[in-house]
């Protein structure tokens, strides 16, 4: 890790696709996990923390092709204090060109106890044999006291000094139950620095969580004592009520500049693509009125604030919209009759660089909703290219090739028509009669395919505004419960197993976006049961 | 106002009926109003901003119904510093048990020269005669500086010296651009201590805007150099980004009472449902990773965590799910075998006390339901028994009749007929062929009534888990704009006008919810033209 020379150089440290991907029902393939790792260099973080590479073998090859393709940040993997994840999280990272391991173990007697159930001295121990073996593989090696906020401080120190002394060059010190308050993280902090004198020749680094609605300032009075890395995530994901988020804390910086005086390497301009990315691949909406991100940020109801904004902008606006990049986005940038190299151009300006094969594609999938709306806007393409993400094509994948549906609000109830495309056993249809047309549906699927899949979350969203927007459905549904077995064989699957799927999908047709998200959700949770999940994420843990 | 005796009792002002409202897309019904303010007096807050009398006739005597109808907290009216905003405030609250009437004006010179075009002697004039005249009308005053962080401490003392001297009970500063840090805003109320000791005298409150992701660090830091009043919204809705969120700011004073030693009068078990509550009413959703009341808020993904929970609760959660009252939100209530005593019965506990005629028609709705879902949840009575809140029968009103859409996903488009109950016009019905079958209802509701209104937000939400799952549809229309202008006579509308008007409703059929958000959402748009508003809240301001 370079260590930036100007000492009010903040460094931005992303766990989206860690801390944030562990959130309940995101679950994202390898190509998605790619794309938002990119969005994540073109925003300028510094650190990239790529996934948990002992977690899963899907884990792992989205960190090692996260490692190879993508340039600029550094590449972080997660590994518990213990030398098979090490060992893993070393060689997914290895081909980065500034890989880094972070390590971690619990020194709060509470999780000691409870939750390892071991000691202190096995936690000094952990501690220094991590940090060795880490060392002896990168580098650059991160190491997090978990729950330290709740943790006795001089022991905390202990265990720090520890891993100093065994070469790491970050130290994480994680409020992992979003307990702390600002003065009393900046207290603890102030107390680690006073019995741990070599913490001032290491980073120190903050990784808060938004329990009590803290993250944020909690992270900021961490950087007033001496932290100069911010751990965060895109929208403010992550366990529970989410990490840092990170757009609220790179313009906090940027904005207050004059006050606080930090400075980090972040292209703002690319905040508000970036969350719109995360936003739609993990099926996470953002609130409206969510600081800095959300639709209303920038808006203004109140009359006098409307007014006050066409007399002069700074009367109730502390930041420009464009200093965020939402300027654009809801501008036309292409009609019915544009041809390819107008749609190579406007996806180029987006960010993506497609050719041959890809191109083809999008242009296809770009001529067919042009032919329904207007207007293609940038916000259209981005959720039209991002969808091609969604793996349709992945291996032993359901597809839908058709349905139809007739739904009245008389008494007859409403009648779907399904047919899939399977992997093994060609097209099958299957329709159910009941309910409302998307219960109809999706049950068709589950008729269709032989599942009995439990509906656990369903959201539908315009991606614009008019008639003819394009429509984002959101699907969760889990598999195997008690009452929803799943009707045919997947090798080490068992009875009793239940695991959740989540699928997204975007199209000018609000049932058909709907279905394909369905089946998306199937797949996914299908792919979990078959490769031996028992409950989602049994593998992972988290500072 | 009682000052209460404990000298760390902090005061929850609630405005979520007033900046909350504020909020672009949301436009609450007078029925809607009453039923959040009574589930805010169930919660126990301690005043209730209702509104803003002078607004409009439907603020005014929403305020009013408030102020005779809703038991407990001060009720206050929010009024410019003009005569007519106080008289009419005023009037508004008279009848409240504890009336308050709130006033304000802005001490910055970036507001009183570009967005109030006056001096500062007009301002301390105008503050003079505000206080003086709302004196003259209630014992409790409130008055807010706006945008004082901005503005020039020692001038903002000399007002607020004045208000003080006039009889001011309650001094507001609000952080109007959210704009401060912590430690700014506490420097910036400590110098106001310091240049106008008479604040010391009354109760000093905060309002903070949550731009930088700041607002509820904001307050708890004016809370540390001595003010006791916070001004909150449920959901931390708001302009913009949106005010203190008051599930935050009491879950952080009470979880953490060992550290900051202030206490509430909030009934905190009552925090879930009054989220849930805002959030439907105002079609406002709460992303899963917010603070408090996310879906995620209790929950944990990651196998160590889950593991940790099992062991030991206290491992990785620091709130009891229990303690915000969501511990029993998706247990069974009622199947489709009960009857009406056990519905009145679940309902009382929800806080809903129906006879009569209301409760044979949310008996009704409920049989309805329970014909198509094995089981009817509490937060599925909630769910229907707002939903009866929205007023179909509001006088001048369309209201869905029946509806019939076909839809394939091969190349015949989909076609919709529906036919609408309108209030001069008796049965008229349209229909529509192509994009999806959603558009195709929408369009041919605007075809039957006549009007050609812009789709501007469309979500649909399943209220709880389950194929059979009830569907909440939120839509925004436009009508009036250019090209979409508005074909029927209404009283007061001009060519150009453009307003907003939102819908939800809640149905197992997903379409039909659509249907009917939709036909709300033009209600409420037409009802503003009639009202002859020209722009959504051309007369509200907000400190």
């Amino acid at each position: 890790m370079t260590t930036p020379s100007d000492p009010n150089r903040v460094i931005i440290f992303d766990t989206t696709l860690r801390d944030g991907e562990q959130s309940p029902g995101i679950s994202l393939n390898k190509g998605e996990k790619l794309e938002i790792a990119h969005q994540l260099a073109r925003l300028g973080v510094d650190v990239i923390e790529a996934g948990f590479p002992i977690a899963s073998p899907g884990d792992f090859e989205a960190v090692q092709a996260i490692a190879r393709e993508v340039d600029g940040p550094v590449i972080a993997g997660l590994a518990r204090a213990q030398a098979g994840d090490i060992t893993r999280a070393g060689e997914a990272v290895r081909d980065a060109a500034k890989p880094r391991i972070h390590t971690f173990i619990s020194t709060s007697d509470i999780h000691i106890e409870h939750q390892m159930r071991n000691t202190r001295a096995d936690v000094l121990e952990g501690a220094k044999a991590a940090v060795a073996h880490a060392k002896s593989l990168v580098d650059d090696v991160e190491f997090s006291p978990m729950d330290a906020t709740r943790a006795d401080p001089e022991f905390t120190a202990q265990v720090l000094q520890i891993a100093i002394d065994e070469g790491a060059t970050t130290i994480n010190v994680p409020d992992t139950v979003g307990y702390a308050t600002p003065d009393e993280y900046a207290e603890f902090l102030s107390k680690l620095y006073e019995y741990t004198p070599a913490l001032r020749d290491v980073v120190l680094s903050v990784h808060c969580h938004d329990d009590l609605g803290l993250a944020v300032p909690n992270s900021l009075a961490g950087l007033s004592v001496g932290a100069r890395q911010v751990e965060c995530a895109v929208n403010g994901i992550g366990e529970r009520a989410g990490n840092t988020s990170l757009e609220e804390i790179i313009m906090l910086l940027e904005t207050r500049r004059d006050r606080l005086g930090y400075t980090t390497g972040a292209v703002t301009t690319e905040i508000a693509r970036t969350s719109r990315l995360v936003s739609r691949l993990t099926g996470y909406a953002v609130q409206p009125n969510k600081a800095i991100v959300g639709r209303n940020a920038f808006s203004h109801e109140s009359g006098i604030h409307q007014d006050g904004v066409l007399k002069n902008r700074q009367t109730f606006e502390i930041m420009d919209p464009a200093s965020i990049g939402i300027d654009d986005a809801e501008q036309l940038v292409l009609g019915k009759h544009s041809g390819r190299a107008a749609l190579k151009d406007a996806l180029s300006k987006l960010g993506y660089e497609l050719d041959g094969q890809a191109l083809r594609q999008a242009f296809d999938k770009f001529k067919e909703v042009a032919d329904r709306k207007k207007q293609v806007t940038a916000m259209d393409l981005e959720a039209l290219v991002t969808d091609e993400l969604r793996g349709d094509d992945a291996v032993g994948a359901f597809r839908l090739v058709s349905y139809a549906v007739e739904a009245t609000s008389d008494a007859r109830p409403p009648h779907a028509v399904v047919v899939v495309g399977t992997p093994d056993r060609g097209e099958v249809s299957g329709s159910f009669t009941g309910d409302g047309p998307v219960d109809a549906v999706f049950r068709a699927i589950d008729a269709a395919v032989g599942v009995d899949a439990r509906l656990r979350e369903y959201r539908v969203d315009a991606v614009t505004g008019g008639q003819d927007a394009l429509a984002q459905a959101s699907v969760v549904v889990e598999l195997g419960t008690a009452g929803a077995a799943v009707r045919w064989d997947l090798p080490g699957v068992v009875a009793g197993d239940r695991v959740t799927g989540a699928g997204q999908a975007v199209d000018t047709d609000t049932i058909r976006a709907s279905a394909i998200a369905y089946l998306r959700a199937v797949n996914v949770a299908a792919r979990k049961l078959a490769a031996g999940h028992r409950a989602d994420g049994a593998l992972e843990p988290t500072p």
